[in-house]
C-alpha cells in the first residue's frame, strides 16, 4: 500500500459539516465500508455491537432534532448508528463461542479456557461493573476503521457524538433490545460550500501527545 | 486507493500473539503509524490522550507481568500504551482553544460559542459524570486508525486490554499526572510459528450485526 496515499487520506479527512445530498456512495464502496465495520477488531473478538444503517428518510427526519438539528443526519448518503450491548451475559458469550467452533471447526470444549478468561474478566471480573463502557469503547474501534476506510476511498464522514442517546433509543425502538445508542457516523460527499473543508486541521504538536520512553 | 488492497488488509490482520523479536518497524513506516495516532479524530477535536511508546527494554520487562505475562510486550517492535485524561477541566479546554486560534489564525473570541458547547456537554453537561469513559472511548478511535494503517502497511498488531491499568499507571509514573492507562497496542512482525496467523477470522454473519432500516 502506498504510504503517500495513506498520509494524504489522513490529512484530507475532516468532520464534514455539510453534505451534498445529491451524491450517493456507490454499492461497491459501501460494501467495503460495511466490511470495515464487520471486520473491526474487538476485545476477545466479542463484537458487542450492532450497526444500524438508517436509509428511511422519515426516520432520519425524526432523528435530526435528537441530533442537535445537525444537517448531516438528513443530507448524508449513509447514516450509521452505532449501538452496543447494555450488558454482557453468558448466553451472549456462548453464542460467540459457538460461532468460533463453527467457523474454525473446533470443539466447544477446546474453547473452555477462553470462555473462563472472558467470564473471569468481563462477567465476574474487574471489568464487570463497567462492562457497558467496555462495550462502548469497542464500537469506537469500529468507528475508527469505518472512518479510515472512508478517507482512503475519498468518502467524507462525520463522527457524531452530539446526539441524545435516550431519544435515539426511543425512535429506533432499542428500549428493551439489550442494545443502546452510543454514537453515529454520517458518510457521503462534502458540500462544495462547506467552509470547514478548507480549515486547517488542528492537532496538538506530536511531541506533546506522543512520548518515547527510552 | 485500491479497494482490493484495503479489503486484503482487513482480512490479513489478526491479533498477533507471537512477534518475531528480531524484526523492527522501519523509521519511515513508524512515522506514518505515529501520524495515524496524532491525526485521529476525537470528539470536539479535544484529543484527550497521550500515547506512550515504550522503547526501554527494562520497562517492557516490568510491564509484562502486569500484562498477564503476554510475550507481545517484550517481543514486539513498538509497544504503545494508550493513556487518557482522568477528567476534563476548563484549563485543558482553553489550551485546546488557544491551539485552534494559533493554527487557524482566528481570535479566541470567535471560538466562544465552541467553548460553551464543549463546557455545556462535557464539563457541566450530560457527559460530565462519565467524562473519563468519554475520554477512553476517543482513544479507541485512535486505536482503530493505528491498527488499520498497520494492516495497510503489512505490519502486525495486537490490541491489548488484558493488562492491569493500575499497575501500568504505577510503573509508568502516571499517578497524579492527570492521565491513566486504558489499553495498549503491540506492533511489529508476526513470528512465523504463530498458529493464530492461519486461524480463520471469526465474525458474526454481517446480516446479524448490520441492520438496514429502510
Amino acid at each position: 500500500m502506498n504510504k503517500t496515499d495513506i498520509q494524504t487520506a489522513l490529512n484530507w479527512r475532516y468532520a464534514t459539516k455539510s453534505f451534498d445530498n445529491t451524491k450517493k456512495i456507490s454499492k461497491e464502496d459501501w460494501r467495503l465500508l460495511e466490511e470495515s465495520l464487520v471486520k473491526s477488531p474487538s476485545s476477545f473478538g466479542l463484537q458487542p455491537w450492532k450497526f444500524l444503517i438508517i436509509q428511511n428518510p422519515e426516520l432520519r427526519e425524526k432523528l435530526k432534532p435528537a441530533t442537535w438539528g445537525q444537517s448531516q443526519v438528513t443530507d448524508s448518503s449513509h447514516f450509521v448508528v452505532l449501538t452496543t450491548l447494555d450488558k454482557l451475559n453468558i448466553d451472549y458469550v456462548d453464542t460467540y463461542l459457538k460461532r468460533i467452533a463453527e467457523v474454525r471447526g473446533v470443539s466447544l470444549e477446546s474453547l473452555d479456557g477462553y470462555r473462563k478468561g472472558i467470564i473471569g474478566n468481563l462477567i465476574d471480573g474487574p471489568r464487570a461493573p463497567t462492562v457497558r463502557h467496555w462495550a462502548d469503547r469497542q464500537a469506537y474501534i469500529a468507528m475508527g476503521f469505518l472512518m479510515e476506510t472512508a478517507a482512503l476511498l475519498g468518502i467524507d464522514a462525520c463522527p457524531i457524538e452530539g446526539l441524545e442517546p435516550d431519544k435515539y433509543d426511543e425512535i429506533l425502538n432499542l428500549k428493551g433490545s439489550g442494545y443502546h445508542t452510543i454514537a453515529a457516523v454520517a458518510l457521503g460527499y462534502r458540500n462544495q460550500n462547506d467552509k470547514y473543508a478548507s480549515a486547517k486541521k488542528v492537532r496538538f504538536p506530536a511531541e506533546s501527545v506522543v512520548k518515547y520512553l527510552e
